[in-house]
């Protein structure tokens, strides 16, 4: 008598098989790109002592931390791949070869309340450069490229990558004499989608007490439309007007963009995008925010940007970075919610051999050689009716299914059923393998986002 | 000022980025086997509800395990992989498709007392066939092959899989009227090769009261050695005396192991041994070990068995199967200790551009053209001096360095330096990625594991 109801916690994921396949998937194509780009895989432990996960302190982290002592050990479950990145770098440190090109897929834990589509275990797929001491513009140019790449391969043609520099926003602010709410204002300006014009309007006169010549500058100058070359042009007024903040911020963000093209990044994918900023306190130059077109409600589906120093609270050492996250498991489910997922999905084997004789010698023999030949094989063991043999291959959607009777056994040859033409053809047992894999070569296989 | 040292917690890993490249490599050559023999991935969460876990209750397990609670819920990580599938078959039951041969690889946790080459976050890397049911022997005669195949794969020539059977054994017992002991007998005869012949025999007689002339028995059935053919023929005596339990058991061993010629496996990697048992109680047939030959001291690197019941905790369908694991991260370690790891690590690029003018769009170009056709290609944008460059490249073991200057740039041409021969080619930008990617196709690349 069973006594315990199988389950799975609430904010907890775990897959049927073949919807696991297609998580794979994503997560995989995302790993063969950004090895693309020369990055390099690290794994690092789920479990750290809190006081190191916990450096930075912050209010929400750590109340969303899973934490727990185990003996006299105070410890906690990482909540992002950033801080174990950090603590890394400065641990390996002698060991690491800068700028330090990183890439890590790994799940991370937030005790959020449960909602549809949160997870409080998920994965994170990251990549970041971490350089020593200093770090070159270009790699932050580099980021839309690995980005655009990435969403590609996967299928996705309707998204933007959205850009812009804080030290050009902190520079704009230095012009107009308001630094003083540099922070609240950039706050402000973020949520400009979210609230509309009309109230930031309002937030910013009101609340931030700029001045309407100040308000309507800094409107403008959020809401600056056109090519990037456009965009740029238009703000340049702004250049040499004794901020050299800003200056620098416009150059980087001139050098990130106008490199894309030798990127083989279309401009239609990067756009400058003067109203975001990330909240995130530690960025300091260029920010990336990656939107669907036709589903802005998603929100960012990959963020990133450029940080001065990765890791203050661990080493001395200066570490400069540029990176980008996105959150795997929460696009894979609203990917999947809003049915853009495709239909194929990977079986778990190219051919099934179906043994018609009581010896299993021949048909072991068989899977040998496929295997051998890079088939993926498996054997129907199992004393069943013939069409449940057959039904076991449909069901996981194996595409070739091979009869071995005694007249296969006796000849030395062996029946191939293509299970989705229906045509079944006898070769010789050597030529098993060549047949099946020429089959498979001719597959079109489809990207694994389906867009409508 | 750095505030918090940064360090790893002990029995936790975290490897600098050549040895990690290793360790993936070894988890991927796995994956890749396990799926030749078409086996399906997934994935289950690493925190589940304790009674989940704890469901077959059990003292060490209990003591280990990592248990806490987050708000309300009594909460624990797995400490294997066997658990959480015996919860994965049992709840997504109607998605799957019997016999489900699942493979995972994953991190699991145990808080042992920390001891060199111990630890308390490692990766296992679990193979199971499930039925429904029932499940045919023939798919314990394939795991020899598959465990044959991974560790060959890998590089290891020096190792034996031992087999046995837990029917033979009990049904040998009660061929001798000792079934009261068979738990005893069972246990004490698996530590002959700790203890030896004659520990064994004392215990035999002195703690479990056995005759003199069944000790004699005992020992001699234990020790039968030769051929796989030569010891089924020698103990095929005590067929058809009276013990069904014998005859089955005897039945099955002959049919796991008369296939492995079929399977390709050399008949000096499996090798029958009528000691072993596997202390987990949940085996009830075949059971499997397997020994690096010239390291016996490590013990068992491949562990499993048949059992009959894999999920009785949680559903009322039986669920019987057939599985063995391997605990990666401790076999890693032991052969990165004993140097039998080889050199070899794959760079995290085959190429490295160093652009030699401040204009960056023709190295860019040429990062692109490389990337779409698969080199894996990284761009050296720093400001350094030429060999900082060049050192970087070679601290990576980048095989190609590609240098691109004005003439390069005039020209449409490409220097590419083999780093590893110092010959410099220079060939038109076109053909850069054919150029690398013939030459990467004439690498000899050594297996993982370098035996010597």
């Amino acid at each position: 008598m069973a006594e315990i109801k199988p389950r799975t916690l609430s904010g907890f994921m775990d897959l049927p098989p073949q919807k696991q396949t297609q998580l794979d998937r994503f997560m995989d194509t995302l790993e063969k790109i950004y090895s693309r780009y020369g990055f390099i895989k690290i794994d690092t432990p789920i479990i750290e002592s809190s006081d190191i996960l916990l450096a930075k302190g912050g209010g929400e982290t750590e109340k969303q931390i899973y934490r727990f002592t185990k003996g006299d050990n105070d410890l906690a479950l990482r909540f992002d791949l950033t801080v174990p990145l950090a603590k890394y770098a400065a641990l390996h440190y002698p060991e690491l070869t800068f700028p330090f090109r990183r890439l890590q897929i790994g799940k991370v834990y937030r005790g959020e309340r449960p909602q549809r589509g949160r997870y409080r275990e998920f994965y994170q797929a990251d990549i970041d450069i971490v350089g020593d001491g200093a770090l070159s513009i270009y790699n932050d140019a580099e980021m839309p490229s690995v980005i655009y790449r990435a969403f590609t391969e996967l299928g996705l043609t309707k998204f933007a990558i959205h850009i812009n520099n804080r030290k050009l926003l902190t520079g704009f602010y230095e012009l107009l004499g308001l630094s003083d709410r540099a922070a609240d204002i950039m706050r402000s300006v973020d949520k400009i989608y979210k609230i509309g014009e009309d109230k930031l309007r309002a937030i910013l006169a009101d609340d931030l007490k700029l001045s309407e010549k100040d308000t309507d500058k800094l409107i403008r100058f959020t809401t600056a439309k056109g090519t990037n070359a456009e965009i740029l042009s238009s703000i340049g007024e702004y250049c040499g007007k004794g901020s050299e903040t800003y200056d620098t911020g416009f150059d980087e963000l001139k050098t990130v963009t106008e490199l894309l093209e030798s990127f083989g990044v279309p401009e239609q994918y990067v756009q400058i995008d003067l109203a975001i900023s990330r909240g995130l306190d530690y960025y300091t130059g260029t920010v990336y925010e990656t939107f669907m077109t036709d589903y802005p409600e998603i929100g960012s589906i990959c963020s990133g940007g450029r940080y001065d120093n990765l890791a203050g609270y661990y080493t001395d050492k200066k570490l400069p970075g540029v990176g980008v996250s996105i959150g795997v498991t929460r696009l894979f489910f609203v990917l999947d919610d809003r049915s853009l997922l495709c239909d194929y999905t990977e079986p778990p084997a190219d051919a099934l051999i179906i043994p018609m004789t009581d010896d299993m010698s021949y048909s072991v023999k068989l899977s040998t050689a496929l295997r051998d030949a890079g088939v993926r094989t498996q054997i129907y063991f199992e004393k069943k009716k013939f069409k449940a043999k057959i039904s076991y291959a449909s069901k996981l959607k194996i595409p070739f299914a091979i009869f071995l009777g005694e007249d296969e056994t006796a000849n030395n040859t062996v029946s191939i059923k293509n299970l989705d033409t229906g045509i079944q053809t006898e070769v010789p047992f050597d030529n098993a393998s060549a047949f099946i894999l020429n089959e498979l070569g001719k597959r079109k296989i489809p990207k694994l986002i389906a867009e409508k």
